[in-house]
């Protein structure tokens, strides 16, 4: 008996990813690498990271003028009121600000540090390191889906596409993955009316499925550098279905923990 | 090149498990079946409801009597006051009491929802479906390192053990798998001090590597039953050390979303 598998395969040789590269071709060709066929049912998750320098998402601190607001709130946390205000930027709205701490809602409705922009991991001009800064992409679940498509119109396959950052979370300590783009994905899973074992109705209705793959991807990506970016997941126990990562979003009026 | 993978294998024929019922004999088994010998490093990942079943954490409801507490949260949350007063008895505080909804400080210090206190998937009396509850193991760490114990003995190598539920999160939709006790596996990495591509530290310091291994798992164990409830994790690319559970909770003085 062939037992039920979930298989996270890293792709191998991925370059340091610049604007413009073409990140359906950078998997294909690291698939290839390793004699692996994309099937149906495949899904590739991304780190935010590669997406956001393939799309030109830095920018430079030292072209940046803060705000009144952003200059407070480098007060507060300590943070460059350039950097404050490029977050500023990207967020609808202030969670929790504190001394090394700035936690916001990112426009894309997301709470997350400082609205996803990170100074780790970008090539500046290397004299002044750390003055550049990269944002998330624009549109995450545009890209996953400009991706899905690409890699869809070259094998014929139906296939999944995430792309995950790693989120501190409330309550509990480290970060995690989780998907802050989608497409072709069953993000949120809908259990409801599904019996269990005995027949009665299940407790949990609505699985994170997307967030589920996000972290189990992110375990075998690590933190330290960009060699394992991509992530190939074969074995889901779910069909693949439309879907973004905007539906795992909780609404404001049902969050009780802002 | 052989590529860097994380699999994850669901152990074939798990039993109904019963109060008694030796897990890492069921462990053994699982894995001669589908002929996989366990080799150091390796993880086995359970789900919170074989464990309690085992150790026979379930109780009648018939045979509790409801404080007035619990009797006024029933009638605020519109549960069984016999139930909510189990939930309580499992808690050290309450966080957000409403229709349908009950979000505690279980006694071991996760923040969740009924205190894993659950009706599904509990065999009692037939006639009398749903007067039987199952509450969380006794001590997580302490069942996952009997586990780990009992197959080190069995085998001679060093693996890791996590026991896990599935939490609903704040400000996210849908529920995802997370380590409730752990025993020999580096729950909460640290990274701090490590360098990224260019030598510059690291933005991200803490990783909640066992809930992330967590989440992978409860992708392929799925909720529909307890059909895989024991998954095989190889691959993990960090080595094993001693470590728990509580290591992922955040302390309260330094938690800003309570």
């Amino acid at each position: 008996m062939k037992p039920h598998q979930l298989i996270f395969t890293a792709l191998p040789n991925i370059p340091l990813v610049q604007t413009g590269d073409d990140l359906a071709a950078i998997i294909l060709q690291g698939m290839n690498d390793i004699l692996l066929e994309v099937l149906p049912g495949d899904v590739f998750v991304i780190a935010q990271k590669v997406v956001s320098k393939a799309e030109g998402r830095m920018v430079d601190l030292r072209t940046v003028r803060p705000s009144p607001q952003a200059l407070e709130l480098a007060q507060v946390t300590g943070k460059a009121p350039e950097l404050v205000q490029v977050i500023l930027n990207e967020s609808s709205s202030i969670l929790r600000q504190r001394e090394a701490l700035l936690i916001v809602e990112h426009r894309l409705g997301f709470i997350c540090a400082n609205a996803g922009v990170d100074r780790s991991n970008v090539q500046g001009d290397r004299e002044q390191y750390g003055t550049w800064v990269l944002m998330l992409p624009e549109d995450p679940d545009g890209s996953a889906e400009r991706v899905r498509a690409a890699l869809q119109e070259a094998t014929g396959a139906n296939i999944g596409v995430l792309i995950i950052d790693s989120h501190g979370r409330a309550w509990r300590l480290g970060t995690e993955g989780v998907c802050i783009g989608a497409a072709g994905f069953p993000t949120l899973l809908d259990l409801r009316g599904q019996p269990d074992l005995f027949g009665e109705p299940l407790k949990i209705t609505q699985v994170g499925l997307a967030d589920e793959i996000a972290a189990g991807a992110s375990a075998l990506m690590g933190q330290a550098g960009e060699s394992r970016p991509i992530i190939h997941v074969r074995g889901l126990p779910y069909p693949l279905r439309p879907g973004h990562a905007a539906e795992l979003i909780r609404p404001h009026e049902e969050d009780l923990f802002r």
